[in-house]
């Protein structure tokens, strides 16, 4: 068969999923800003972890990667993971986003899958994902749960009064 | 009655607490090694927390006490936690370390405690605290089970095959 570059063409069709480059900070802000599901505090996290990993040659404590519009050439969406400190193959989703004009073709779930196998090929074992159990994100809960991911615990009033934390679970 | 200072003066006697200063951290080090609980990439984490405690004048991201024996005027044991980003009240107890010849007189639960009052008096509800499942961490989970803590999740393998990870939690 054919040895098709970039390895991720087949994902979906008019998309491919590189490494985080510079150029595309303005436009993942742009992205979570236009999710309306983050406040102004996560999503100056949600830079900083950027501006991290751009300004680390290393790049060792973030991965971040974007999925590319092959048309447009920008990000449509973008993954951030880690490994945890003092483990030997635990690793945190910590941020994920897709542009809501692109919601439903399965760009959140290629970049998820991405992550899983870029984990799995250097022996990463065990996905966190730690989220809020409010009613505004049913449907991120639901896009975990569909993914494979399984509530391993809830701590009740954890972010704030009625604001559960959910942390899911998936061994690779 | 009498105004006692320090405020901890009634802990322990012939031991107070006081917040950290750059004269602890050798001292800290031998303590973390002397416990021979903690492997060299632990330590190395912990150290790099009193670092940045030290050198960051605000001291916001992580809140570091010690136990000084009042004779010798050396830590007898420290305490270091912080609070949850994108959270209104929830801290994580890092490290908590005191010198081994000194086991028994409840320095640590004495730590613990002012940890407490400390988070309590500006609006702290939940503390979690991290730890290994192995046979080696049993007096440290009696210890925190003691302290009232109970636990929240266990995730299998989390460190590395046959060491899970332990999460207990308080709500204050």
């Amino acid at each position: 068969m054919f040895d098709f570059y970039p390895p991720h063409w087949d994902g979906i069709a008019g998309f491919m999923i590189r490494k985080l480059i510079h150029d595309d900070r303005e436009q993942i802000q742009s992205i979570l800003i236009d999710t309306h599901h983050f406040n102004d505090d996560e999503i100056k996290v949600a830079i900083e972890l950027i501006d991290v990993y751009l300004n680390d040659a290393k790049q060792t404590d973030y991965i971040i990667y974007v999925i590319e519009n092959d048309e447009t050439k920008q990000a449509a969406g973008y993954i951030c993971y880690g490994k945890r400190p003092l483990t030997d193959w635990t690793y945190d989703l910590y941020w994920i986003a897709v542009d809501p004009n692109i919601h439903g073709k399965g760009l959140g779930s290629q970049l998820v899958k991405h992550m899983e196998d870029d984990l799995a090929g250097s022996g990463g074992k065990i996905i966190l994902i730690e989220t809020s159990g409010k009613a505004e994100y049913e449907n991120e809960r639901k896009f975990y749960t569909k993914n494979g991911y399984e509530v391993q615990t809830i701590i009740k009033d954890f972010y704030r009064r009625g604001d559960d934390l959910f942390i899911y679970r998936k061994y690779l």
